[in-house]
C-alpha cells in the first residue's frame, strides 16, 4: 500500500528541531512560533515547477536542497536571518526513494544555516514544491534605497546557472569543459549558495540590494525601478568564472548579464563605505565585485571593452 | 504582448493593506512585518491544485475565494487571529479576465477577514495555488489537549461539500434538488466559511480542536491519536443541512462522516464549559452540536439511531 500524506509526513518531514523559537513543529494544523523581541519579521515564498524550474531527472537530492535555496536568496537579498521554512509539495505519486533524496537535500540546506522546517502540506498534482521562508531583520535591504553615486556590487560570479543550462540542453558544445569543469558547473545549477553570511554582513553598509534568479539586468532593473534611477556598467568587471572564460568573451557576457539562477547578491554602496566592504571581504573571504555606478538618468548604460556602449535587447528570464 | 509577471502582480495583486503591521508589503524580495509583542505567530500553508482540488471549470473567483479558505480554516483550527497572506500561484498562461476574477475573489475573503496580501510568487507551470497565512495566537487549540470526558463538538452542518461534489459529478439524481438548493450546494463547495470569529470564540474553554477538510473522521483521528484518547459518536446528533436531509439516512451520514470539504471545525469540550458554549452560540448565534464525547479506548466508535454500533470501512479523503 502507498504511503498517505500523513505517512510521508512523519516518514520524511518530521523532526525535532533544536531551534528553541518553535514552540510547536510539523503535526498539527498551525506551526507555533515565538519571534525574538524589537525584530520585524520577514516573509518570502517561492515556487519550483516540474518542466518550467527543472528537469524531469534531476536528482531529488539536489531539489529538496535548492527548493530552500531560491527561498534563501530572497532572505538574503533583504539582508534577514532565515529562521523556519514551510514546505508545500505537489506530487503526481509517492516514491519512497525519491521522498527519501528530497528530504535528505531540504534538510541538509536547512541545518546549513539553522532553518527548522516548521509545518507544509502534500497533496496530489503536477510535481511543484513551494517553499515559503521566514526571518527575522534588523538595518534591512531594500530594492527601493539605491542613491546616486553608489557603487553597484555582486557577489560571486555571474551566468554559471545560465551556461550550466545551456550546457544540460546541449546548446553549448560538450568538447568545451572537461568532466570537472562539467560536474561544478553542474552544482552552480544544482545546488547554488545561497548568499545568506553576505548580506548579513552588508546589511549595515549597503543601501540597496537584490537576489540574483533572474539574470542580472532583469534584477538589477528592479532596484533602478524602486530607486528612480539609472546605472552604467563596466562589462569588463562582471566576474566571471574559469568556465565561463572559456566562452567567447561575448557570449559569457551574454550569460552574465541575462541568464538566471544564479542567485548572487547585487547591492548598491555608498563610496565612503568601500573601506569598510574591503574589511569584510578580508576578514571573511567574501568575494564582493564593483561592476558600475548608479546615475541619474534612468535605464542601463553597458560599457565594452573598449569604453564603448553596447546594446542588449534581451534582459532576462521572463516567466510568461 | 500577454502580461508579465511583474505586471501581473502590479495590476492584479498590488494593493495597498490598511494594517499598520505591514512595513513592506507586495514588491520586494521579502514581506516586512511587525508581529505584535507577546503573542506568538502561527503560521500555516496549503495548496489547490486543479483536477486534485477543483474543476477546471470552477470560476476563477471562486478558485481566488476558496485558496483563502483552506490556510484561514487551518488558522480557525488552532484559534489563532489571521493577519497576512502570502500568494504562490503556477499558471500554464495568462488570462487576464480569469486573473482579475481570481484577485477579486482573493481579496473579497481577505477583506472579509482584515487580512493584508503581503507577498507571493507567479511562475509558469500546471494550475496550482498555494496560499501561506499567518497570524497571531493566544489561548491556542491544538489536537493533542483532548481530555478523557470531553465533549466533541462541530460546527455548522457536515457533508455539504462533499454532496457539492457529488452532485456536480452527477453522482447524486439531479431531481434530488431544486435549484436554489442546488445553488445553496455549489456555495457550500465553493464558498465555504472559514469558522475564524467561532474558533476566536471557543479558544478559551475548549481543550483540543481541528478543522475538517478531510472528513470528520480523518480529523477527529488526529485529534485521538495526538491525545492518546478514543471517541464514541452520537450519528443521530451530527448536524445535517436540509439538503442533505434529502438522501436516505445512511447515506447522509456517510457523507457527513467521511467527506472532506467542510472547513467546519471540530473541538472538545470539559463538561464544565458548556454553560460558557451555549452564552457563546446565544450571543453570537453560533451553531454547535454536541455530536459525541472522549473517552478512553482508542479508536472512534458510532453509535446509531437505535444505539447499535455502526461500522465504517472508509474514513475520509487520501491525498495518495
Amino acid at each position: 500500500m502507498p504511503l498517505g500524506e500523513f505517512e510521508i509526513i512523519t516518514s520524511y518531514f518530521q523532526r525535532t528541531s533544536k531551534r528553541k523559537d518553535v514552540l510547536l513543529g510539523v503535526g498539527d494544523d498551525c506551526a507555533v512560533l515565538s519571534p525574538p523581541l524589537g525584530k520585524t519579521l520577514l516573509v518570502s515564498t517561492d515556487t519550483l515547477n516540474i518542466d518550467e524550474h527543472f528537469f524531469p531527472d534531476t536528482p531529488a537530492y539536489y531539489l529538496g536542497y535548492k527548493s530552500v535555496v531560491v527561498s534563501l536568496s530572497d532572505m538574503a537579498a533583504m539582508g534577514g536571518e532565515p529562521a523556519w521554512l514551510l514546505l508545500s509539495l505537489s506530487l503526481p505519486d509517492v516514491n519512497s526513494n525519491w521522498l527519501e533524496n528530497l528530504s535528505q537535500g531540504l534538510f541538509s540546506c536547512l541545518d546549513a544555516f539553522n532553518i527548522a522546517l516548521v509545518g507544509g502540506n502534500i497533496s496530489k498534482g503536477n510535481l511543484s514544491i513551494t517553499t515559503t521562508i521566514l526571518g527575522f531583520g534588523e538595518h534591512l535591504l531594500s530594492r527601493n534605497k539605491a542613491q546616486i553615486g553608489d557603487l553597484i556590487y555582486v557577489t560571486g560570479t555571474l551566468g554559471d546557472g545560465g551556461l550550466s543550462l545551456a550546457f544540460l540542453k546541449n546548446e553549448i558544445p560538450r568538447e568545451y569543459f572537461d568532466s570537472n569543469e562539467s560536474n561544478w558547473l553542474k552544482m552552480r545549477l544544482f545546488k547554488p549558495i545561497p548568499r545568506i553570511h553576505e548580506a548579513l554582513a552588508i546589511r549595515g553598509i549597503a543601501n540597496a540590494a537584490i537576489d540574483i534568479s533572474d539574470g542580472l539586468l532583469i534584477d538589477l532593473r528592479h532596484i533602478l525601478d524602486a530607486s528612480s534611477v539609472g546605472a552604467i556598467l563596466n562589462a569588463k568587471a562582471i566576474p566571471f568564472s574559469n568556465v565561463l572564460k572559456k566562452l567567447p568573451w561575448e557570449q559569457g557576457l551574454n550569460m552574465a548579464l541575462t541568464s538566471g539562477d544564479d542567485y548572487e547578491l547585487c547591492f548598491t554602496l555608498p563610496p565612503e563605505k568601500v573601506e569598510d566592504l574591503k574589511e569584510i571581504e578580508q576578514k571573511f573571504g567574501y568575494q564582493f565585485s564593483c561592476i558600475g555606478c548608479i546615475e541619474k538618468e534612468p535605464g542601463i548604460k553597458i560599457k565594452g571593452q573598449g569604453g564603448e556602449l553596447l546594446s542588449f535587447n534581451k534582459d532576462g528570464y521572463r516567466h510568461f
